[in-house]
């Protein structure tokens, strides 16, 4: 969230808040968009933040409500970790049903009866019926407040009903239901600009409707919304009824968090972590990662241990042992990066996995040569030792084959099996392009140097 | 592009192509959503693609357009290559000038000219329009056909005018410009909805308009729409004529392609680069990275180097060495993944980075000494030799402090250099938890060895 807008007032409002200032603060703040808001409290430290947000919270509570649905769950968890049970309720009340259940959902089971408790009912049995769906589905990221007419309305009926209704913001399309409720037609407000009061909205309608369900998942529900360029998209049960609608901004914020996803699981981390997770969640889910590449890292090890003997002799082998894993690491992070992401853009799937593991393995090749060629080279003028040259050539050549048919295959694999491909995949290819690295180098190192 | 909504008829579209119906392929694709025939396309091999494509492109000439602008640049320049500079300029005329201007931009100089030539003179001056501005900035992804009203304007008058504009599909605000052309207001369909006919646009009018300039980058342009929840966002040039706009499934083409080029980055990957892009290409897109951490893995030979004598005498170094630094190198990538992604989502800055810091070093340190008590403890078992042990111990601890430092404090660096955090920030670190990794681990083992 870049200050695009208000730099100025951002900078004024951190000076006023750090010499305690608050309710001059506040003052500016009052004028601002809650998203302008949200991105100053997101950069004040966590005592300022917390105290710059009550101030907030006692004088504009709509304000500050909108203000924390823009700063998100887990920054504003902060700050609601300060409140009362009575007060976080006073707040969520007044967000939208999906935001609220987000955060919500985030806090610990018995704050979350207390804080439902609290909350009007109308607002409360919103946001339970939301938490009911599974995270990352389309039933807990829809807005249950859809607006929807009877499929006999008439033009000038669906114009005055649209007037009357009141806080609904984003409102692109009319949908259109039937006596049971049922989603049986579509139409955007620009089309009931264009025809007689008189008509019905059963005789205009879009029939065919780009729909989900419930338990669609949220990365299918935003392929499908960019996909078919559409605003918005609506939420069917079972039965088809209509239960909910999922908004274009809504689906913004998945493709953002998927994409985190998949980088995040590149990397070996939890996709809950962001830059300011408290030190101990932080620790807690990222060793279980290293450990796991320690495991690998030991294969590398008993490996290696396998050609001790040799390296007492040519002590000049372990100069030269961490390039081939290494580059090989590179160039498999390369083709799996390409595959993942291949992969979850819809580029890649098993009808032309043959095509992508040959131009792989075509790519694999120039750069092993290349690559090789350039590694034997330098080797041999800065240790005048041809035959280790030689070794890393050929060893640096099959370890980039190696690369490119795991970088390939191994998040295919996994997507068949129905595991992320981000997930797991960096373990496998490092794993394999560490084993045969250094299994090439020192076994053909080895050969050459007790040959010739 | 899933195909959630046409498994079946796509399955059967590749049988029949595959047999050369064609016609019989057609009259299925015929009915079907652009999207979905972009999403068959893309499955085919080249030779079928470019088969199926030249038959609904002489039967449908809208429809193939549609396709080919939902298959994007890259893939649809391979369908295009295949054909005359005048086929060419027919499709693309028919696209908005955006999409066709992305094609454009991606052909060879020459052949630019000629399909420009050949095109419809409006069309043409359009795209040329577009391409006069630079490459990822809001003058070029905008579209020119922008909807707006003079502030003179009722909203009779301007309900009248929407009705007789054809074919602006995505229109959700009617922006209101003065008697130059200067932007002066927006308002929504909604708005119009809900006013008297007589009354003028500027009485009803927002004047605080989110806009950009034809120069503001597509980055800054998506987070804009993405903070503000807005669908369309205008674009101004110097003077503030209204010139374009954005909207917002433009805005989702730029979040995805934005996350792609982060992801490719931290990879060392072009950012033009796909899944199938050809083997030449990549080899050539690739290799430069793969030379560039060649250098820095020579560093690290050169480290080890300086303790050839020793590895001579005690081998059992040789076994260990690839643990420390590799593990260094995960850890490294971990906070670099954390910190790339929290710039490019607005959360972290110089502001709050010592914040950042501190949290890092306090994982790291607890990360190291867990995986450094782990690793001592496993090659103590092993080997038997609790000095080797030791040694890793520190320097795992070690290793995971600077790995820490380095990967919150280069990408930062270089954001404030106005680099890409992402485009270098890996090569940085994984030198720094090579080189000191291989000296901690290797000078501690000698210190430990020699001495006890």
């Amino acid at each position: 969230m870049p200050l695009t807008r208000t730099p100025l007032l951002a900078e004024t409002v951190r000076k006023l808040v750090a010499r305690g200032a608050y309710v001059n603060a506040y003052k500016i703040l009052n004028r601002l968009h809650p998203s302008d808001i949200a991105a100053i409290l997101g950069d004040l430290s966590e005592h300022l933040r917390r105290d710059t947000f009550n101030t907030l919270y006692q004088r504009n509570l709509t304000l500050a409500s909108e203000a924390l649905a823009e700063l998100g769950p887990e920054r504003g968890a902060l700050i609601l970790s300060g409140m009362s049970a009575q007060e976080i309720s006073a707040i969520l009340q007044e967000l939208d049903p999906d935001d609220a259940a987000d955060f919500v959902a985030d806090l610990p089971d018995e704050l979350q009866e207390q804080i439902l408790g609290a909350m009007r009912e109308k607002e409360a049995s919103e946001v339970e019926d939301l938490l009911q769906y599974p995270e990352q589905t389309a039933g807990r990221i829809m807005s249950p407040k859809v607006f929807s007419l009877d499929e006999d309305t008439t033009v000038a009926e669906a114009i005055q009903s649209l007037q009357a209704a009141g806080d609904l913001e984003m409102v692109f399309y009319i949908y259109v239901v039937d006596e049971h409720g049922n989603l049986v037609g579509v139409l955007s407000l620009r089309q009931l600009l264009l025809k007689r009061p008189e008509t019905t909205l059963k005789d205009i309608m879009e029939t065919d409707v780009i729909r989900v369900t419930t338990d669609t998942d949220q990365e299918e529900v935003s392929q499908l919304v960019a996909s078919y360029n559409v605003l918005a998209v609506p939420v069917v049960d079972v039965q088809n009824k209509l239960v909910g609608v999922i908004t274009v901004d809504d689906v913004i914020d998945v493709i953002k968090e998927e994409a985190t996803e998949d980088m995040y699981r590149l990397a070996g981390l939890d996709t809950d972590e962001r830059v300011f997770t408290s030190p101990r969640t932080s620790f807690k889910k990222r060793v279980p990662w290293l450990v796991v590449n320690l495991v690998t890292a030991f294969f590398a090890a008993l490996v290696v241990s396998q050609f001790e003997d040799v390296i007492a002799q040519f002590a000049l082998l372990a100069v030269f042992m961490p390039i081939v894993p290494g580059m090989g690491g590179n160039a498999g992070n390369q083709t799996l990066t390409v595959m993942v992401r291949g992969i979850a853009l819809g580029e890649l799937s098993w009808a032309n996995s043959r095509k992508a593991l040959f131009k792989e393995l075509l790519v694999g090749l120039l750069n092993g040569i290349l690559i090789g060629l350039l590694v034997g080279a330098v080797a041999f003028v800065w240790k005048g030792n041809p035959l280790i040259g030689g070794a890393l050539c050929l060893a640096m050549i099959g370890n980039l084959l190696v690369a490119a048919i795991m970088g390939t295959l191994v998040p295919l694999t996994l997507r068949w099996m129905k595991v992320d491909p981000a997930l797991a995949s960096s373990v496998f290819v490092t794993t394999a392009t560490d084993v045969t690295g250094f299994l090439l180098f020192l076994g053909l190192g080895t050969f050459f140097l007790a040959r010739f």
